[in-house]
């Protein structure tokens, strides 16, 4: 592993950090909460841009909210890096804004070392990477590659009911241009994303290394369950009078944590979980449910997801209540590019892991040759206020990222 | 059974449900939502009040934001009648305001009839009920008779953190006079509080009866359970690194399901439940959970909550999670006034009932003679959009009130 950013270069990205610090801090749930088209995606969105102009970048949004820096003329071949501004709702600073402060202080560091690029190059903040706001993660991404149809994104609601056309408007944002850039796609030579990491397989695969390459995305998605019983009174209801919808939703919750002992390397959550009206005295009349599950290819997560949502059906008819199934979102596993991945690795002298989280890098796989690099997290914790990577880690990530472009771009 | 009231009194009930039905309507989850200090209930007090100034009441609102319209001067041995006017989040639209609305037309009643009262009478709205807004139900008719101390409800917030001083100071309530009123209680002769029935006891005891007289309240309470485990990524984290709370949080609603079936009577249910962060894609770092429980006298109450809640910290245990118990509020089985009660159950011809539901008359039967009247619900259905009773039942119920009042008056 190389290092040795200039002094100045610690400086930088502890004032980009401090500059991000206060930018959509969430109050009630701890961290950030930070959301495609919120007022904080637009603080953020603006801070980016003073921060590519500064560098003397040209900066564009294109048709799917994503924001480009560009250093030299768009066009074919170019190498391109960046990550994401959005936040879960209550998030850890690291989880998206460490790819983008890199990126900028990535092309610092090239100029230190008087590298000219000979192929055009960009830096990219992808919307809504997260799916906080509107359900479907790596929305901006999605929509870019075809991923996603424009048609199915502009009917998306966030959880107040505002829809993802009303949400762009407010902001001055154009919903009807959303969709499909295949010529953007195409002049894409190569991704690289960094990230903070999300997990332990660093240190599992060398508890000396700062930095990793990613090999591969195992399969994800999301389902929404709503369960529907009777709304009555939680007084005066006798037992076989309840058709009480929370049964089958704690069956739901119970069947998803056994999935996780019963399927070598599965998972499956449920941490979002909306009883309707939701007052203490009143048996609830709905409950919708997400359900976050990832295993092995699409199919085993799609066959895990039948499983658990078997147990609930079952829970369900014992209770006179019923159970309709939605799936928000499903990427197959993704395996990054061979060639790029080894390339790197061999370049950084660094360990190479798998992933149980999603990125855009995995969307954009499907199209141009993708890789990630990603930064040591002591704990592993990720999405949540206490997620950290130490200030020399993700300095050495921005050296790595520096070395990875310095070598593409030659 | 009698009957019999003028024609003009159905055209004074349908305009009186047609004004109410504006006020506090839930989108969202259907139904009414109407809580202490927010606007539906301001928009219900000033309604109340012009009804009441329209008979030539003389309107007051005490050091608790109880609402009282007196009939003749204030002074000993009063005869009071009245409900609520607030709401479940998504109630119906009869519990609280039937009583008001009876309240208000058994006067008119009294007047056709040309009875004379012989003591002081009054209507009384009683403030959040429900408990809906700030957690404590039966808030006003609790501070106003001792059994809430005024320093405990300046202490509460509501689930947006506003406090009770807060709220109540935005509506120009002065939230420093709350407290016992012993002069106010001691003036109480009799209390009959008139509510729709929330479950189907009527008709078990007599299927012609429109109404019925109350004889007890179970005993009931509502514990809040907040369990706190490590948010974290829901992808990413492995089965044994995971310290998930909604494991502990579904193991309490199956055990309070469980307990409907073990104990005869009771019961237990968990209808709010809200996981922070709440989102897809992150295993929640917290999560309250709310616990209603019924059964027999206070300590059956105490027993059974207490059965629950050991399950849920066997279950948190395995999970590396902890469990906070924290108890909002219980109230032990209230017997009312077996002399007024017969009284009432003679004059009227009705059967007596039990419930499960908790009542300000329950509140009041500690200091004076209070009892209830119950109209028919035929569903049984309550605490929810669908809760209905028939015009014709209704009108039965004004007809009833006035036969009680006439006899408590005289």
């Amino acid at each position: 592993m190389k290092s040795g950013l200039p002094p100045a270069a610690g400086g930088r990205f502890a004032a980009a950090w401090s500059d991000l610090a206060t930018l959509g801090r969430d109050r009630r749930r701890g961290g950030y909460s930070r959301h495609v088209f919120d007022d904080a995606d637009m603080q953020l969105r603006d801070w980016f841009t003073a921060q590519a102009l500064r560098r003397g970048l040209e900066v564009e949004t294109d048709r799917n909210a994503n924001l480009w820096a560009w250093w030299g003329e768009p066009g074919p071949g170019a190498v391109v890096t960046g990550s994401h501004l959005d936040s879960v709702p209550g998030g850890g600073a690291f989880d998206g804004p460490l790819g983008v402060v890199s990126a900028l202080l990535a092309v610092d560091e090239l100029r230190v070392r008087q590298v000219s690029p000979e192929k055009p190059m960009a830096l990219v903040c992808f919307a809504e990477e997260e799916g906080g706001r509107f359900g479907l993660p790596c929305l901006g991404s999605r929509l870019m590659t075809g991923a996603a149809e424009a048609d199915q994104v502009r009917r998306l609601h966030d959880g107040d009911g505002v829809s993802f056309v009303d949400a762009a408007r407010r902001v001055g944002f154009d919903p009807a241009g959303i969709g499909r850039e295949p010529d953007r796609v195409a002049n894409i030579g190569a991704f690289v994303e960094l990230h903070v990491e999300q997990g332990r397989l660093l240190h599992g695969a060398d508890p000396n290394a700062a930095v990793g390459v990613g090999s591969q995305i195992v399969a994800h998605g999301r389902w929404r369950l709503t369960i529907t019983g009777e709304g009555n009174h939680a007084g005066t209801t006798r037992a076989g009078d309840r058709h009480d919808l929370m049964v089958p939703a704690a069956a739901a919750v119970l069947a998803a944590r056994r999935a996780l002992g019963r399927h070598d390397g599965a998972v499956a959550t449920i941490g979002r979980l909306q009883p309707v009206p939701g007052a203490t005295n009143v048996i609830a009349s709905s409950v919708e449910a997400w359900l976050d599950a990832r295993h092995g290819t699409a199919a085993d997560t799609a066959a895990l997801v039948d499983e658990i949502v078997a147990s609930v059906r079952a829970e369900a008819e014992l209770e006179g209540c019923s159970v309709v199934l939605h799936r928000e979102s499903l990427s197959d596993q993704v395996t990054f590019d061979p060639a790029l991945t080894m390339e790197l690795a061999a370049l950084l002298d660094a360990p190479v892991v798998p992933t149980g989280a999603g990125h855009d890098a995995g969307i954009l796989a499907a199209s141009v040759p993708s890789t990630m690099l990603f930064v040591r997290n002591p704990t592993g914790v990720s999405h949540a206020p206490g997620e950290h990577a130490e200030t020399a880690d993700c300095l050495a990530g921005v050296d790595a990222l520096a070395d990875v472009l310095a070598e593409l771009l030659g």
